[in-house]
């Protein structure tokens, strides 16, 4: 482990848009609302955000496995659409009316604390996206809600979906850095898990709210995470103790 | 041209960087200046600089044309700067102080207009560069300079060196946009004449001191430009003027 740098040598955090930076389920649910009253009809708006985020993992993996080729998430997620509102026998949007809510992934909210939290990391840390997300839809999505990245970084730059390998390798190859002064930011374990698997840092910062009210949140530290934050600006705090003590506050 | 969109419906403006938005030779010229203080060795600092910087195309060229493999300009800058050293007989720097050296590219003082103007463009554009420097280069190099890039795009995401097509092409997949709607902004007029043949839109920001005093600045128009501005807040004026009235102002 010669070459593992400790904790306050990070340089750069990445993190993880889809429920870390960004209230996906209530934005996608408020503009679903939307169109349904605009065109007369109902139904359970935070069940169809679910259900169209539940096929984002899947759609992902046939390209992952090869069984798709390279598509990027604008393309996936209006798949998705196509599908539901086929289940949900919507057939009153036309082609332009689906386009424009095939992009309500372009404009979610970010969560309370997300760009007060940015903004302080961003005075001493490199702060990018590492999404699944494709470049124009971080990039408008960052316009939308002010989010002041560094960069955008996606799995659209090196057509490797999270969580393969090459997502996280290439934080450190764009940033001309070891990949132990990288540090992944993500509410989803399983994405931390992967990502210290490459040799990045972690810190795992649970959004209670993602999956919507009373879902039990799991607090859990792991040998994987190195900071567990409440949010991003508790983040901030903590990583400004690692600076001053050279160790990861309780 | 039925495709063809008015440039009133430009949505992103892609800069080119090393001599638009910075002011490499002074920049480079100080650095140098600096260890020639520290190690006791005096040369034409501003020359010194000139040669750095005429290496970088035709070492360009030897990726694009596939005599080099690919190669990032931090790897190029460092061969020409080997080879410069062995010309002046510079022998008094060790490995880490050569790195550093290298590294002035990424410290590079923008334009007095720079910052104040990519501001105002902001707030009405997506604003990225696009540059043959690498990611990591770029994203320091804004960092230092307090650039307020929406992200970096960068030669190196497609491997691609300007002037080659893909390069320019890359602006409109990783934006979602038709080319047309993606505007070059440069300083370098052979710059813009790749830009437009690949269907963007132009705007030429003449910069008379990048190549130091003295020496003439190039102000006519072609039929590949669009805009002419004296810097980057001029820009923004017209620009204004564009979405305002539709037509390019004189």
């Amino acid at each position: 482990m010669a070459n593992f740098h400790p904790i306050s040598e990070v340089k750069a955090l990445t993190f993880d848009v889809f429920g870390t930076v960004v209230d996906w389920r209530k934005s996608i649910a408020r503009e679903i609302k939307q169109v349904g009253i605009e065109k007369g009809f109902i139904l359970d708006w935070d069940g169809f955000a679910d259900e169209w985020r539940a096929g984002y993992g899947p759609s992902m993996n046939k390209v992952r496995t090869g069984e798709l080729e390279w598509a990027n998430i604008d393309t996936l997620h209006r798949m998705i659409l196509d599908s539901l509102l086929e289940t949900y026998n919507i057939n009153s949007l036309d082609e332009s009316e689906k386009q424009r809510l095939n992009k309500a992934w372009h404009r979610l909210d970010p969560w309370s604390d997300s760009v007060e939290g940015l903004t302080y990391l961003k005075e001493n840390y490199i702060i990018s996206s590492l999404s699944n997300g494709n470049v124009a839809l971080l990039v408008n999505m960052a316009k939308y809600g002010g989010l002041p990245w560094d960069t955008v970084l996606s799995a659209e730059l090196v057509r490797h979906y999270k969580p393969d390998r090459e997502a996280y390798l290439s934080t450190a190859e764009f940033f001309g850095l070891p990949i132990e002064k990288v540090m992944m930011v993500a509410a989803h374990k399983n994405d931390l898990k992967s990502a210290r698997s490459t040799g990045m840092r972690t810190a795992y910062v649970p959004r209670p709210n993602e999956h919507g009210p009373n879902v039990e949140t799991d607090r859990e530290p792991e040998d994987y995470i190195d900071i567990i934050a409440d949010d991003f600006i508790d983040l901030s705090k903590k990583l400004s103790k690692v600076r001053e003590t050279g160790s990861i506050p309780e």
